[in-house]
């Protein structure tokens, strides 16, 4: 593919994106796809020879649009909105045409030095001070691995430079409360903590992790000669947007010298809203956070924001110095290598930079407000209807709800949410995730996908209710003959 | 942004990197920025209101472009070669486009199926036997984190479900040679193994592992009562491109029951080509692979491929299972979040997909050569002029060479070296890199960007002489004068 036809075959992309998203609306929200279906269309070995451009675009449409669940689509309430704004698809698009890589400073000094003014805008949009360095991962999850990474080692005093966890010292402890995001316990397991050495916390009725019942675990830790090393904190807990009390932990982590790490992943991105700021009240008492701009701001994934307030201990943590990769500015200029797990950097930061830009904070700030109304109203909606409960407050755009029908014993109700959420899914009209809170399933509705309206909301919610009727009579049914 | 403004915008975008390409050689192939001239030209602050997309484009000619040092110049020969292909661009684009996450196979089956295919096209690419399972990950540092994280858990019977590497059991212990990227060093230690607990292993004159020195290491830890856990050896090094002896070294892993993983990430796409097979005779010994397709092989930064043998032991490692990420084909078919350190998936596959097809494997295996061969010609005349040294063998397409002309004293040659290199870099005619092997200080051409040809290798060839003169009586004049 020579440039003109790069050029010819770009503008089809182009098109064909385009074309995507004018008729998404048309198109069913989850696959309806059976397992091994794209698999069944795929030749099992590679060509030997080049296809034309033509026969490969040919197969997004035969191969690939029939068999994607489109998260982009207005009635996507699953899991979190994960919005691709068209700026920021653009913005990738650079960081892939340009194909330049920041394996240091020199290897290309713009896509350390944009990265370092956009995350700094990032941080003054969220409210968080200048003592906070931050830098782009990919997911929270290795935001969240970093940052555990990085406290193992305050509390060792750097045993990765001895014999690592392996030198038989204090045992070191992880807290965390019972709402936290799986990516929590899994980074604490790669760092070799070991599940014997997390503490699950006691929630409140609000899901949000009980201060007393953390002081309760670390003193009986203490007592027991184990040494607390980290807390993670959770502003906007994934199943219902639980907002744990980050000033009361941070006490508790500064009286004891513990690592506080806040996952703010998808909530982080409303404290551009100085009237959601009461939601991480304390948080300059934490040591880091992770806010992923790929969640709810609008930035194409992956594009997740670490902060922490300790920019050398994070430096020499994670730091590497090859021969091969030193430069002539090295000491002058930061390389942004020596922050993360990956050695290569892509150049994440101008997605984030077209998003901010095209949209201007106002244009932001207006998006989040939408949703935000739009789940208060549907969370009214629900409350106000008999036998439909809203479970948990809804601090944000999830809205997540439980339907008990009479006529339904307690005992089968978890089956009958199950049920009843994949009927919403399977119809194709609208998607919405399952999911626990407190032992009980309950279904999440996630609103924040860039073209949902009013009406999207409200016609989700007449399904919701159709749907879940149609399903409660063959559970009544089947009750009765049981 | 409407839909027709993403048409007509991205059409803008997609023409500035066609022109791009188009004039990349009349570009500086390093950039000439000094530090902190890219943050000069931004604002401290994002925009309150959203900006003109014209405006957001006209920046990348004015802040972006005169900052980038050009990866796809024909004339960069430095790091490695990686070569975006245009076909992988726009196979990058619709994954930016589409916005679909694989989160779990229920999420876009596709993302999981597609990928499923075109690894294991790969893995037929490179004559892996059908006993290998791949996934893509981001890059070769963490598909080397995940090797290790899994022979941990191998060589501790899952640890992490008790108390993990706390649990002051017999010290772990893992090799690898001298010559290693030090992404493995950094993944050893982020593992929590400890820098005592790494050995590297002496190298041969090829700078390859000696397998002699490794069974000897290996030996002295079991006398003194640790437990040899995992080994990394390299198919292609970092800096010179040696390949250390897979079948010896499985032979020896096997043995021991270590965890054998191969460092492919560069000269694995050499493997497509069956004369280089020799170079991971014994491959079928080993537990783990890794290979950067965003490499030589010209998908688009990133697309590391890691492949293993025991897929249930990386998903008993590596998997979660939360409420909200279940889904009603769990059990059937495989959710790809459960082999790596992110939980989020990009549709990383179709950039893959698209170079594959496009180029045909006939295709990719032409412009390999192309570059082998463009390596072997300049090892040749490096060789046969005098002074000039070929300092590693040129295996692939890295050639290693040092210039030891006449009135430099030998303890100068090293600063002399490096000197050379930064003024090759800061003419803007050509780019290579500056490293050491066996302790001196040495210039690297790797070979291998989209469009080089051999006119680009023998201008590169006249600078690197001309440049090394010039400086060369620079060192023997303030060696006079000294």
């Amino acid at each position: 593919m020579d440039t003109e036809e790069f050029r010819r075959h770009g503008h089809a992309v182009i098109d064909w994106l385009a074309d995507y998203h004018a008729q998404i609306r048309s198109l069913p929200v989850q696959a309806a796809s059976e397992p091994g279906s794209v698999k069944a269309l795929l030749p099992d070995s590679p060509p030997l020879q080049g296809e034309s451009f033509e026969a490969i675009l040919g197969d997004m449409d035969k191969v690939v649009l029939p068999h994607l669940s489109h998260w982009q689509h207005p009635r996507f309430f699953g899991f979190f909105p994960s919005n691709s704004l068209r700026a920021g698809i653009l913005g990738d698009l650079m960081s892939s045409g340009l194909g330049v890589l920041g394996l240091s400073w020199q290897s290309s000094p713009a896509v350390t030095e944009v990265e370092e003014v956009v995350v700094d805008w990032f941080r003054q949009m969220v409210g968080l001070s200048p003592q906070w360095f931050g830098v782009i991962n990919d997911t929270a999850s290795s935001s969240t691995l970093v940052a555990l990474l990085t406290a193992r080692e305050r509390s060792t005093d750097y045993s990765l430079a001895r014999a690592g966890l392996q030198d038989g010292g204090q045992r070191l402890v992880v807290y965390t409360s019972v709402s936290a995001h799986s990516s929590v316990m899994k980074a604490a397991l790669l760092c070799g903590f070991g599940r014997e050495n997390v503490r699950l916390i006691d929630v409140d009725e609000a899901f949000a992790m009980r201060a007393d019942a953390l002081e309760q675990a670390i003193a009986a830790d203490l007592a027991a000669g184990l040494k607390p090393c980290a807390i993670v904190a959770a502003v906007g807990g994934t199943a219902t947007t639980s907002v744990d009390p980050v000033d009361e932990i941070a006490a508790i982590a500064q009286k004891h010298g513990i690592w506080l790490h806040v996952d703010a992943a998808m909530a982080g991105s409303a404290m551009i809203l100085p009237e959601y700021r009461w939601m991480w009240n304390g948080i300059e008492g934490a040591d880091s956070v992770v806010i992923n701009a790929h969640k709810w701001l609008g930035v194409p994934f992956d594009c997740s924001l670490f902060f922490v307030r300790d920019e050398p201990h994070l430096l020499r943590v994670m730091s590497t110095n090859p021969t091969y990769l030193q430069s002539e500015t090295d000491g002058v200029v930061r390389n942004l290598r020596d922050t993360g797990i990956p050695l290569g950097r892509r150049f994440r930061a101008l997605k984030l930079w077209f998003v901010i830009r095209e949209q201007g904070v106002d244009g932001l700030q207006a998006r989040l407000r939408r949703d935000l109304k739009l789940a208060a109203e549907l969370s009214e909606e629900v409350s106000r209807t008999p036998h439909w409960h809203v479970v948990a407050p809804v601090v944000l755009q999830t809205v997540c709800v439980r339907f008990e029908p009479p006529g339904i014993p307690g005992e089968a109700l978890d089956e009958f949410t199950r049920a009843w959420a994949s009927a919403v899914n399977k119809s194709g009209e609208a998607f919405v995730t399952p999911a626990t809170a407190g032992g009980k399933w309950m279904v999440r509705v996630s609103i924040g996908a860039p073209e949902t309206t009013d009406e999207d909301v409200k016609s989700l919610w007449s399904l919701m209710q159709s749907v879940s009727a149609d399903v409660a009579s063959t559970f009544q049914t089947n009750q009765a003959g049981a």
